[in-house]
Protein backbone atom coordinates (compact mmCIF):
# COMPACT_ATOMS: atom_id res chain seq x y z
CA UNK A 1 0.00 0.00 0.00
CA UNK A 2 2.83 2.22 1.14
CA UNK A 3 4.77 1.55 -2.38
CA UNK A 4 1.74 2.20 -4.05
CA UNK A 5 2.39 5.43 -3.80
CA UNK A 6 5.25 6.09 -5.09
CA UNK A 7 6.48 6.59 -8.36
CA UNK A 8 9.79 4.60 -9.52
CA UNK A 9 10.55 7.68 -11.41
CA UNK A 10 10.30 9.59 -7.51
CA UNK A 11 13.05 7.06 -6.41
CA UNK A 12 15.24 10.50 -5.26
CA UNK A 13 12.55 10.58 -2.62
CA UNK A 14 10.38 8.16 -1.71
CA UNK A 15 8.16 10.04 0.81
CA UNK A 16 5.94 11.98 -2.41
CA UNK A 17 5.08 11.25 -5.48
CA UNK A 18 5.57 13.68 -8.59
CA UNK A 19 3.17 16.88 -9.20
CA UNK A 20 0.67 17.37 -11.28
CA UNK A 21 2.03 19.85 -14.49
CA UNK A 22 -1.25 22.09 -14.64
CA UNK A 23 -0.91 24.93 -17.85
CA UNK A 24 -3.82 27.19 -17.55
CA UNK A 25 -5.20 28.08 -21.34
CA UNK A 26 -1.90 27.48 -23.02
CA UNK A 27 -1.55 29.30 -26.69
CA UNK A 28 0.77 27.16 -28.78
CA UNK A 29 0.76 23.81 -28.79
CA UNK A 30 4.31 23.82 -29.53
CA UNK A 31 5.04 24.56 -26.33
CA UNK A 32 3.09 21.82 -25.01
CA UNK A 33 4.74 19.75 -26.21
CA UNK A 34 7.92 20.62 -25.28
CA UNK A 35 6.72 20.82 -21.92
CA UNK A 36 5.74 17.19 -22.00
CA UNK A 37 8.93 16.37 -23.26
CA UNK A 38 10.53 17.96 -20.50
CA UNK A 39 8.47 16.68 -17.85
CA UNK A 40 9.55 13.43 -19.12
CA UNK A 41 12.94 14.26 -19.05
CA UNK A 42 12.57 14.75 -15.26
CA UNK A 43 10.31 11.79 -14.51
CA UNK A 44 7.00 13.69 -14.32
CA UNK A 45 4.21 12.33 -15.79
CA UNK A 46 0.77 13.81 -15.02
CA UNK A 47 0.04 16.71 -17.02
CA UNK A 48 -3.32 18.81 -17.58
CA UNK A 49 -4.65 21.06 -19.58
CA UNK A 50 -7.15 24.15 -18.83
CA UNK A 51 -9.02 25.34 -21.56
CA UNK A 52 -6.07 24.89 -24.35
CA UNK A 53 -6.50 27.99 -26.62
CA UNK A 54 -6.52 25.59 -30.01
CA UNK A 55 -8.41 23.09 -28.61
CA UNK A 56 -7.69 19.41 -28.22
CA UNK A 57 -6.37 17.17 -29.62
CA UNK A 58 -4.01 19.30 -31.41
CA UNK A 59 -1.26 17.53 -33.42
CA UNK A 60 1.50 20.58 -32.82
CA UNK A 61 2.07 19.01 -28.91
CA UNK A 62 2.36 15.81 -30.08
CA UNK A 63 4.79 16.70 -32.69
CA UNK A 64 6.72 18.79 -30.45
CA UNK A 65 6.62 16.29 -27.23
CA UNK A 66 8.82 13.40 -29.66
CA UNK A 67 9.16 10.85 -27.25
CA UNK A 68 7.03 12.20 -25.04
CA UNK A 69 3.91 12.04 -26.89
CA UNK A 70 2.61 9.51 -24.53
CA UNK A 71 2.30 11.98 -21.54
CA UNK A 72 0.74 14.98 -24.35
CA UNK A 73 -2.37 12.47 -25.44
CA UNK A 74 -2.96 11.22 -21.93
CA UNK A 75 -3.15 14.56 -20.69
CA UNK A 76 -6.39 15.34 -18.85
CA UNK A 77 -8.63 18.45 -20.24
CA UNK A 78 -10.52 20.53 -18.04
CA UNK A 79 -12.76 23.71 -18.71
CA UNK A 80 -11.49 25.86 -15.71
CA UNK A 81 -8.90 25.83 -13.79
CA UNK A 82 -10.83 24.77 -10.45
CA UNK A 83 -11.65 21.05 -11.90
CA UNK A 84 -8.28 21.17 -12.44
CA UNK A 85 -7.23 21.31 -9.08
CA UNK A 86 -9.88 19.85 -7.26
CA UNK A 87 -8.31 16.49 -6.08
CA UNK A 88 -5.54 17.99 -5.17
CA UNK A 89 -4.52 19.46 -2.09
CA UNK A 90 -1.62 21.77 -2.24
CA UNK A 91 -0.99 24.43 -5.35
CA UNK A 92 2.12 26.31 -6.20
CA UNK A 93 1.57 29.20 -8.91
CA UNK A 94 4.61 29.73 -11.01
CA UNK A 95 4.69 33.65 -11.56
CA UNK A 96 7.13 35.79 -12.57
CA UNK A 97 5.04 39.18 -11.69
CA UNK A 98 5.32 40.56 -7.68
CA UNK A 99 1.40 40.07 -6.59
CA UNK A 100 0.34 42.29 -4.29
CA UNK A 101 -0.75 39.25 -2.02
CA UNK A 102 0.05 37.87 1.04
CA UNK A 103 0.83 34.36 0.05
CA UNK A 104 4.02 32.19 1.12
CA UNK A 105 6.54 32.74 -1.53
CA UNK A 106 9.18 30.47 -2.63
CA UNK A 107 12.22 29.86 -5.05
CA UNK A 108 12.28 26.59 -7.05
CA UNK A 109 15.25 25.17 -5.07
CA UNK A 110 12.95 25.28 -2.14
CA UNK A 111 10.27 23.44 -4.01
CA UNK A 112 10.95 19.92 -2.96
CA UNK A 113 11.07 20.76 0.53
CA UNK A 114 7.66 22.42 0.44
CA UNK A 115 6.38 19.05 -0.94
CA UNK A 116 7.45 17.64 2.52
CA UNK A 117 10.79 16.03 0.90
CA UNK A 118 13.44 15.65 3.37
CA UNK A 119 16.95 14.96 2.60
CA UNK A 120 16.77 12.47 5.56
CA UNK A 121 14.20 10.37 4.22
CA UNK A 122 16.30 8.84 1.13
CA UNK A 123 16.01 6.02 -0.95
CA UNK A 124 18.65 4.61 1.45
CA UNK A 125 16.75 4.66 5.00
CA UNK A 126 13.54 3.58 3.37
CA UNK A 127 15.06 0.71 1.89
CA UNK A 128 16.30 -0.33 5.02
CA UNK A 129 12.84 -0.32 6.43
CA UNK A 130 13.19 3.41 8.77
CA UNK A 131 10.24 3.93 9.57
CA UNK A 132 11.27 7.53 9.63
CA UNK A 133 11.00 7.05 5.41
CA UNK A 134 7.97 6.50 5.02
CA UNK A 135 5.78 8.64 3.08
CA UNK A 136 4.06 11.27 5.43
CA UNK A 137 1.02 11.69 3.74
CA UNK A 138 -0.55 10.92 0.66
CA UNK A 139 -0.93 14.73 -0.30
CA UNK A 140 -1.21 15.82 -4.25
CA UNK A 141 0.62 18.80 -4.90
CA UNK A 142 -0.01 20.92 -7.95
CA UNK A 143 2.15 23.32 -10.33
CA UNK A 144 0.13 26.25 -12.35
CA UNK A 145 1.61 27.36 -15.31
CA UNK A 146 0.35 30.74 -16.98
CA UNK A 147 -1.01 31.53 -20.80
CA UNK A 148 2.18 32.95 -22.76
CA UNK A 149 1.38 36.15 -23.23
CA UNK A 150 0.24 37.16 -19.79
CA UNK A 151 0.72 34.82 -17.32
CA UNK A 152 -1.82 33.96 -14.84
CA UNK A 153 -4.33 36.30 -13.51
CA UNK A 154 -4.74 37.29 -10.20
CA UNK A 155 -7.70 35.23 -9.42
CA UNK A 156 -6.08 31.94 -10.56
CA UNK A 157 -3.11 32.70 -8.13
CA UNK A 158 -5.57 33.62 -5.41
CA UNK A 159 -6.40 29.61 -5.49
CA UNK A 160 -2.85 28.54 -4.87
CA UNK A 161 -1.27 27.77 -1.69
CA UNK A 162 2.42 29.29 -2.28
CA UNK A 163 3.71 31.12 -5.33
CA UNK A 164 6.85 30.24 -6.48
CA UNK A 165 9.11 32.68 -8.69
CA UNK A 166 12.12 31.47 -10.61
CA UNK A 167 14.80 34.12 -9.93
CA UNK A 168 15.72 36.13 -13.48
CA UNK A 169 17.52 39.04 -14.26
CA UNK A 170 14.92 41.34 -12.94
CA UNK A 171 14.59 43.05 -16.84
CA UNK A 172 13.79 39.95 -18.55
CA UNK A 173 11.86 37.79 -15.90
CA UNK A 174 9.21 36.35 -18.62
CA UNK A 175 10.58 32.51 -19.22
CA UNK A 176 9.13 30.81 -22.64
CA UNK A 177 6.16 28.70 -20.85
CA UNK A 178 8.09 25.18 -21.55
CA UNK A 179 11.46 26.56 -20.47
CA UNK A 180 9.58 27.44 -16.61
CA UNK A 181 8.40 24.16 -16.86
CA UNK A 182 11.98 22.60 -17.44
CA UNK A 183 13.32 25.04 -14.74
CA UNK A 184 10.57 23.71 -12.18
CA UNK A 185 10.42 19.98 -13.23
CA UNK A 186 14.40 20.17 -13.06
CA UNK A 187 14.08 21.62 -9.31
CA UNK A 188 11.02 18.96 -8.75
CA UNK A 189 12.65 15.77 -9.66
CA UNK A 190 14.37 13.88 -7.69
CA UNK A 191 17.29 13.15 -9.61
CA UNK A 192 19.96 15.67 -9.00
CA UNK A 193 20.37 14.19 -5.60
CA UNK A 194 21.79 11.36 -7.19
CA UNK A 195 24.36 14.04 -8.73
CA UNK A 196 26.32 13.66 -5.49
CA UNK A 197 27.02 16.89 -3.49
CA UNK A 198 23.68 16.02 -1.67
CA UNK A 199 24.83 17.27 1.96
CA UNK A 200 26.45 20.54 0.46
CA UNK A 201 22.35 20.94 -1.14
CA UNK A 202 20.66 20.39 2.07
CA UNK A 203 22.57 21.33 4.77
CA UNK A 204 19.98 24.85 5.21
CA UNK A 205 17.46 24.26 7.84
CA UNK A 206 14.39 23.09 7.41
CA UNK A 207 11.80 25.31 6.09
CA UNK A 208 9.24 26.30 8.70
CA UNK A 209 6.17 24.97 5.90
CA UNK A 210 2.71 25.28 6.62
CA UNK A 211 2.13 22.03 4.99
CA UNK A 212 3.78 19.94 6.50
CA UNK A 213 2.63 21.43 9.93
CA UNK A 214 -0.45 19.41 9.88
CA UNK A 215 -1.37 16.13 11.44
CA UNK A 216 -4.68 15.81 9.79
CA UNK A 217 -5.73 15.35 6.63
CA UNK A 218 -5.48 18.38 3.99
CA UNK A 219 -8.24 19.70 2.42
CA UNK A 220 -8.88 19.14 -1.00
CA UNK A 221 -9.09 22.34 -3.20
CA UNK A 222 -12.67 20.97 -4.18
CA UNK A 223 -13.31 20.73 -0.34
CA UNK A 224 -11.77 24.72 0.20
CA UNK A 225 -13.18 26.31 -3.13
CA UNK A 226 -16.96 25.24 -2.26
CA UNK A 227 -16.29 26.67 1.09
CA UNK A 228 -15.51 29.75 -0.52
CA UNK A 229 -18.39 30.01 -2.27
CA UNK A 230 -20.84 28.93 0.41
CA UNK A 231 -19.19 31.85 2.64
CA UNK A 232 -19.66 34.54 -0.65
CA UNK A 233 -22.89 33.24 -0.69
CA UNK A 234 -23.92 34.08 2.49
CA UNK A 235 -21.91 37.22 2.10
CA UNK A 236 -24.03 38.20 -0.37
CA UNK A 237 -27.05 37.38 0.87
CA UNK A 238 -25.73 39.52 4.36
CA UNK A 239 -25.35 42.56 2.19
CA UNK A 240 -21.33 42.39 2.91
CA UNK A 241 -21.07 43.73 -0.95
CA UNK A 242 -23.48 45.82 -1.34
CA UNK A 243 -22.11 48.42 0.73
CA UNK A 244 -18.83 48.57 -1.92
CA UNK A 245 -19.79 46.76 -4.88
CA UNK A 246 -17.02 47.70 -7.23
CA UNK A 247 -14.24 45.96 -4.18
CA UNK A 248 -16.57 42.75 -4.51
CA UNK A 249 -13.90 41.29 -6.88
CA UNK A 250 -10.74 42.53 -4.84
CA UNK A 251 -12.76 41.49 -1.38
CA UNK A 252 -13.25 37.93 -3.11
CA UNK A 253 -9.81 37.44 -4.33
CA UNK A 254 -8.34 38.54 -0.70
CA UNK A 255 -10.94 35.94 1.55
CA UNK A 256 -9.86 33.20 -1.05
CA UNK A 257 -5.71 34.22 -0.58
CA UNK A 258 -6.09 34.35 3.30
CA UNK A 259 -7.85 30.72 3.07
CA UNK A 260 -5.89 28.94 0.42
CA UNK A 261 -2.89 30.51 2.35
CA UNK A 262 -3.66 28.84 5.63
CA UNK A 263 -3.21 25.22 4.76
CA UNK A 264 -6.27 24.01 5.73
CA UNK A 265 -7.41 20.59 7.48
CA UNK A 266 -10.55 18.74 5.75
CA UNK A 267 -11.67 18.91 9.40
CA UNK A 268 -11.18 22.91 9.16
CA UNK A 269 -13.20 23.06 6.13
CA UNK A 270 -16.07 21.28 7.87
CA UNK A 271 -15.51 23.38 11.38
CA UNK A 272 -15.89 26.85 8.79
CA UNK A 273 -18.64 25.90 6.95
CA UNK A 274 -20.48 25.37 10.79
CA UNK A 275 -18.86 28.73 11.54
CA UNK A 276 -20.72 30.23 8.45
CA UNK A 277 -24.12 28.06 9.38
CA UNK A 278 -23.82 29.06 12.53
CA UNK A 279 -23.59 32.81 11.85
CA UNK A 280 -25.73 33.23 8.90
CA UNK A 281 -28.48 30.54 10.67
CA UNK A 282 -30.72 33.38 11.92
CA UNK A 283 -31.72 34.66 8.42
CA UNK A 284 -33.24 31.50 7.61
CA UNK A 285 -34.83 30.51 10.36
CA UNK B 1 39.89 47.32 -13.50
CA UNK B 2 38.74 44.58 -10.96
CA UNK B 3 35.85 46.21 -11.28
CA UNK B 4 35.09 46.36 -15.06
CA UNK B 5 35.16 42.15 -15.09
CA UNK B 6 31.76 42.37 -13.05
CA UNK B 7 28.87 42.56 -15.17
CA UNK B 8 26.05 43.52 -13.07
CA UNK B 9 23.83 40.78 -13.98
CA UNK B 10 26.16 38.94 -12.06
CA UNK B 11 25.76 40.44 -8.92
CA UNK B 12 25.06 37.36 -7.28
CA UNK B 13 28.98 36.54 -7.47
CA UNK B 14 31.15 39.67 -7.90
CA UNK B 15 34.24 37.29 -8.82
CA UNK B 16 33.06 35.92 -12.18
CA UNK B 17 31.82 37.22 -15.22
CA UNK B 18 29.16 34.52 -16.67
CA UNK B 19 30.38 31.94 -19.18
CA UNK B 20 29.78 31.97 -22.79
CA UNK B 21 27.03 30.00 -24.23
CA UNK B 22 28.69 28.15 -27.26
CA UNK B 23 26.09 26.07 -29.57
CA UNK B 24 27.76 23.17 -31.50
CA UNK B 25 26.32 22.67 -35.13
CA UNK B 26 23.07 23.53 -33.74
CA UNK B 27 20.14 22.47 -36.86
CA UNK B 28 17.34 24.83 -36.02
CA UNK B 29 17.48 28.04 -35.76
CA UNK B 30 14.13 27.90 -33.44
CA UNK B 31 16.37 26.33 -30.73
CA UNK B 32 19.07 29.07 -31.17
CA UNK B 33 16.43 31.29 -30.24
CA UNK B 34 14.99 30.03 -27.72
CA UNK B 35 18.25 29.00 -25.99
CA UNK B 36 19.37 33.52 -26.71
CA UNK B 37 16.13 33.90 -24.91
CA UNK B 38 16.75 32.05 -21.95
CA UNK B 39 20.48 33.31 -21.84
CA UNK B 40 18.76 37.06 -21.24
CA UNK B 41 16.29 35.47 -18.78
CA UNK B 42 19.37 34.13 -16.68
CA UNK B 43 21.74 37.52 -17.13
CA UNK B 44 23.86 35.80 -20.05
CA UNK B 45 24.89 37.64 -23.29
CA UNK B 46 27.43 36.40 -24.81
CA UNK B 47 26.50 33.42 -27.36
CA UNK B 48 28.66 31.56 -29.78
CA UNK B 49 28.01 29.08 -32.11
CA UNK B 50 29.90 26.79 -34.60
CA UNK B 51 29.14 25.88 -38.37
CA UNK B 52 25.40 26.14 -37.93
CA UNK B 53 23.58 23.74 -40.33
CA UNK B 54 21.00 26.81 -41.79
CA UNK B 55 23.52 29.15 -42.36
CA UNK B 56 23.81 32.65 -40.88
CA UNK B 57 21.99 34.78 -40.09
CA UNK B 58 18.68 32.93 -39.63
CA UNK B 59 15.66 34.63 -39.28
CA UNK B 60 13.80 32.12 -37.46
CA UNK B 61 16.59 32.29 -34.23
CA UNK B 62 16.20 35.86 -33.93
CA UNK B 63 11.72 35.36 -34.40
CA UNK B 64 12.23 32.78 -31.72
CA UNK B 65 14.16 34.85 -29.27
CA UNK B 66 11.99 37.88 -29.11
CA UNK B 67 13.14 40.08 -26.53
CA UNK B 68 17.00 38.80 -27.26
CA UNK B 69 17.29 39.43 -30.54
CA UNK B 70 19.73 41.46 -29.51
CA UNK B 71 22.16 38.24 -28.29
CA UNK B 72 21.28 36.39 -31.87
CA UNK B 73 22.84 39.35 -33.51
CA UNK B 74 25.63 39.49 -31.87
CA UNK B 75 26.02 36.38 -31.76
CA UNK B 76 29.91 35.03 -32.85
CA UNK B 77 30.37 32.44 -35.65
CA UNK B 78 32.73 30.17 -35.72
CA UNK B 79 33.50 27.38 -38.31
CA UNK B 80 35.06 24.99 -35.97
CA UNK B 81 35.08 24.82 -31.92
CA UNK B 82 38.34 24.69 -31.82
CA UNK B 83 38.27 28.79 -33.10
CA UNK B 84 35.12 29.06 -31.13
CA UNK B 85 36.88 28.22 -27.66
CA UNK B 86 40.14 29.65 -28.31
CA UNK B 87 40.27 32.65 -25.99
CA UNK B 88 38.34 30.75 -23.34
CA UNK B 89 40.38 29.39 -20.07
CA UNK B 90 37.93 26.82 -18.77
CA UNK B 91 35.74 24.59 -21.18
CA UNK B 92 32.63 22.77 -19.51
CA UNK B 93 30.93 19.84 -21.87
CA UNK B 94 27.17 19.35 -21.52
CA UNK B 95 26.62 15.71 -22.34
CA UNK B 96 24.06 13.61 -21.12
CA UNK B 97 26.14 9.98 -22.40
CA UNK B 98 28.47 8.82 -20.17
CA UNK B 99 31.66 8.87 -22.02
CA UNK B 100 34.73 6.81 -21.70
CA UNK B 101 37.22 9.31 -20.73
CA UNK B 102 38.93 10.23 -17.45
CA UNK B 103 37.49 13.81 -17.03
CA UNK B 104 36.33 15.13 -13.58
CA UNK B 105 31.84 14.90 -14.10
CA UNK B 106 29.91 17.50 -12.13
CA UNK B 107 26.31 18.19 -11.78
CA UNK B 108 24.89 21.36 -12.74
CA UNK B 109 24.51 22.71 -9.21
CA UNK B 110 28.13 22.34 -8.72
CA UNK B 111 28.66 24.86 -12.46
CA UNK B 112 29.30 28.20 -10.18
CA UNK B 113 31.44 26.85 -7.33
CA UNK B 114 33.59 25.25 -10.50
CA UNK B 115 33.53 28.46 -12.22
CA UNK B 116 35.18 29.76 -8.91
CA UNK B 117 32.71 31.50 -7.48
CA UNK B 118 32.26 30.71 -3.57
CA UNK B 119 29.37 31.92 -1.42
CA UNK B 120 31.40 32.53 1.33
CA UNK B 121 32.67 35.61 -1.40
CA UNK B 122 29.27 37.52 -1.43
CA UNK B 123 28.49 40.88 -2.62
CA UNK B 124 28.55 42.10 1.17
CA UNK B 125 32.39 41.13 2.22
CA UNK B 126 33.32 42.10 -1.25
CA UNK B 127 31.79 45.60 -0.78
CA UNK B 128 33.50 45.47 2.94
CA UNK B 129 36.94 45.26 0.78
CA UNK B 130 37.58 41.54 2.14
CA UNK B 131 40.83 40.85 0.23
CA UNK B 132 38.89 37.30 0.03
CA UNK B 133 35.76 38.38 -1.77
CA UNK B 134 38.68 39.82 -4.99
CA UNK B 135 38.11 37.91 -7.92
CA UNK B 136 40.40 34.71 -7.80
CA UNK B 137 41.39 35.42 -11.19
CA UNK B 138 40.08 36.46 -14.94
CA UNK B 139 39.50 32.85 -16.42
CA UNK B 140 37.02 33.27 -19.07
CA UNK B 141 34.32 30.10 -18.84
CA UNK B 142 32.35 28.43 -21.49
CA UNK B 143 29.55 26.03 -21.89
CA UNK B 144 29.20 23.92 -25.10
CA UNK B 145 26.13 22.32 -26.04
CA UNK B 146 25.63 19.42 -29.15
CA UNK B 147 23.91 19.75 -31.93
CA UNK B 148 20.15 18.31 -31.64
CA UNK B 149 20.55 14.66 -32.73
CA UNK B 150 23.72 13.72 -31.42
CA UNK B 151 25.21 15.86 -29.27
CA UNK B 152 29.24 16.23 -28.98
CA UNK B 153 31.30 14.45 -30.81
CA UNK B 154 34.08 12.33 -28.30
CA UNK B 155 36.25 14.97 -29.63
CA UNK B 156 34.57 17.90 -29.10
CA UNK B 157 34.20 16.49 -25.56
CA UNK B 158 37.61 15.88 -25.36
CA UNK B 159 38.13 19.84 -25.71
CA UNK B 160 36.38 20.20 -22.67
CA UNK B 161 37.77 20.70 -18.98
CA UNK B 162 35.42 19.63 -17.40
CA UNK B 163 31.84 17.31 -18.06
CA UNK B 164 28.53 18.77 -17.12
CA UNK B 165 25.38 16.16 -16.77
CA UNK B 166 22.23 17.55 -16.67
CA UNK B 167 20.40 14.87 -14.05
CA UNK B 168 17.26 12.80 -15.65
CA UNK B 169 15.40 9.93 -16.26
CA UNK B 170 17.52 7.78 -17.22
CA UNK B 171 15.00 6.25 -19.81
CA UNK B 172 14.88 9.77 -21.25
CA UNK B 173 17.81 11.36 -20.58
CA UNK B 174 17.79 13.80 -23.83
CA UNK B 175 16.80 17.15 -23.29
CA UNK B 176 15.85 19.79 -26.16
CA UNK B 177 18.89 21.68 -26.93
CA UNK B 178 17.42 25.42 -25.74
CA UNK B 179 15.94 23.05 -22.38
CA UNK B 180 19.27 22.23 -21.46
CA UNK B 181 20.82 25.61 -22.06
CA UNK B 182 17.76 27.12 -19.91
CA UNK B 183 18.87 24.52 -16.81
CA UNK B 184 22.74 25.18 -17.20
CA UNK B 185 22.20 29.13 -17.28
CA UNK B 186 20.03 28.90 -14.43
CA UNK B 187 22.21 27.21 -11.99
CA UNK B 188 24.80 29.38 -13.99
CA UNK B 189 23.14 33.03 -12.75
CA UNK B 190 23.43 34.06 -9.30
CA UNK B 191 19.73 34.98 -9.32
CA UNK B 192 19.09 32.10 -7.37
CA UNK B 193 21.73 33.22 -4.28
CA UNK B 194 19.52 36.15 -4.10
CA UNK B 195 16.56 33.99 -3.48
CA UNK B 196 18.39 32.16 -1.29
CA UNK B 197 18.58 34.94 0.78
CA UNK B 198 15.08 35.45 0.83
CA UNK B 199 14.74 31.60 1.98
CA UNK B 200 16.22 32.31 5.17
CA UNK B 201 13.46 34.43 6.08
CA UNK B 202 11.51 31.51 5.47
CA UNK B 203 12.77 29.09 6.99
CA UNK B 204 12.85 30.28 10.47
CA UNK B 205 10.70 28.49 12.92
CA UNK B 206 9.23 31.55 14.35
CA UNK B 207 5.62 31.60 13.99
CA UNK B 208 5.46 34.81 12.06
CA UNK B 209 7.77 34.18 9.71
CA UNK B 210 5.19 34.44 7.00
CA UNK B 211 4.66 37.75 8.00
CA UNK B 212 7.98 39.23 6.89
CA UNK B 213 6.92 38.71 3.53
CA UNK B 214 3.95 40.90 3.83
CA UNK B 215 3.38 43.53 1.51
CA UNK B 216 1.02 44.87 3.95
CA UNK B 217 1.34 45.43 7.83
CA UNK B 218 0.97 42.14 9.59
CA UNK B 219 -1.63 42.64 12.28
CA UNK B 220 -0.71 42.25 15.47
CA UNK B 221 -2.15 39.39 18.07
CA UNK B 222 -4.13 41.61 19.92
CA UNK B 223 -5.94 42.05 16.99
CA UNK B 224 -6.31 38.71 15.83
CA UNK B 225 -6.95 37.90 19.69
CA UNK B 226 -10.17 40.47 19.48
CA UNK B 227 -11.53 39.43 16.14
CA UNK B 228 -11.31 36.02 17.65
CA UNK B 229 -13.67 36.99 20.45
CA UNK B 230 -15.97 38.84 17.87
CA UNK B 231 -16.72 35.48 16.12
CA UNK B 232 -16.66 33.49 19.11
CA UNK B 233 -19.66 35.97 20.51
CA UNK B 234 -21.44 35.67 17.59
CA UNK B 235 -21.24 32.27 16.91
CA UNK B 236 -21.99 31.41 20.69
CA UNK B 237 -25.17 33.69 20.19
CA UNK B 238 -25.86 31.62 16.53
CA UNK B 239 -25.85 28.67 18.87
CA UNK B 240 -23.35 26.98 17.68
CA UNK B 241 -21.96 25.43 20.55
CA UNK B 242 -25.09 24.76 22.28
CA UNK B 243 -25.19 21.70 19.35
CA UNK B 244 -21.84 20.60 21.31
CA UNK B 245 -21.39 21.59 24.49
CA UNK B 246 -18.68 19.70 25.45
CA UNK B 247 -16.97 20.35 22.45
CA UNK B 248 -16.55 24.02 22.87
CA UNK B 249 -12.97 24.11 23.61
CA UNK B 250 -11.82 22.22 21.56
CA UNK B 251 -13.59 23.92 18.46
CA UNK B 252 -12.20 26.86 19.79
CA UNK B 253 -8.78 26.20 19.85
CA UNK B 254 -9.02 24.90 16.30
CA UNK B 255 -10.46 28.43 14.98
CA UNK B 256 -7.71 30.54 16.48
CA UNK B 257 -5.04 27.58 15.30
CA UNK B 258 -6.76 28.06 11.82
CA UNK B 259 -6.51 32.02 11.60
CA UNK B 260 -3.06 32.27 13.92
CA UNK B 261 -1.55 29.72 11.35
CA UNK B 262 -3.17 32.45 8.44
CA UNK B 263 -0.28 35.03 8.90
CA UNK B 264 -3.20 37.26 8.61
CA UNK B 265 -2.59 41.20 7.74
CA UNK B 266 -4.34 44.37 10.20
CA UNK B 267 -6.56 44.74 6.59
CA UNK B 268 -7.63 41.02 6.80
CA UNK B 269 -8.15 41.40 10.22
CA UNK B 270 -10.62 44.13 9.64
CA UNK B 271 -11.97 42.28 6.48
CA UNK B 272 -12.97 38.93 8.26
CA UNK B 273 -14.52 41.47 11.25
CA UNK B 274 -16.64 43.03 8.18
CA UNK B 275 -17.34 38.87 7.26
CA UNK B 276 -18.06 38.24 10.90
CA UNK B 277 -20.49 41.34 11.24
CA UNK B 278 -22.12 40.88 7.45
CA UNK B 279 -23.03 37.41 8.41
CA UNK B 280 -24.38 37.92 11.80
CA UNK B 281 -26.23 41.11 10.77
CA UNK B 282 -29.36 39.99 9.95
CA UNK B 283 -29.93 39.03 13.60
CA UNK B 284 -29.97 42.55 14.95
CA UNK B 285 -31.84 43.81 12.27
Amino acid sequence: MLEGGIKESAKGCPSITHPAIILVSPQMGENIGAAARVMMNFGMHELRIVAPRDGWPNPKAEDMAAVAAGIVRQAKIYETLREAIADLHCIFAVTARPRDMVKRCIAPRELREAMGCHPERSEGSHAAGDPSAAPQDDRKYGLIFGRERIGLTNEEVALADVILTIPTDENCASLNLAQAVAVVCYEASGYREEAGARKRWFNEKEPDSVIQSMVEPPATKEEIIAMLEHLERELEEGGFYAQVPNKKPKMTANLRNLFSRAGMTAQEVQSMRGVIRALAGKKRR
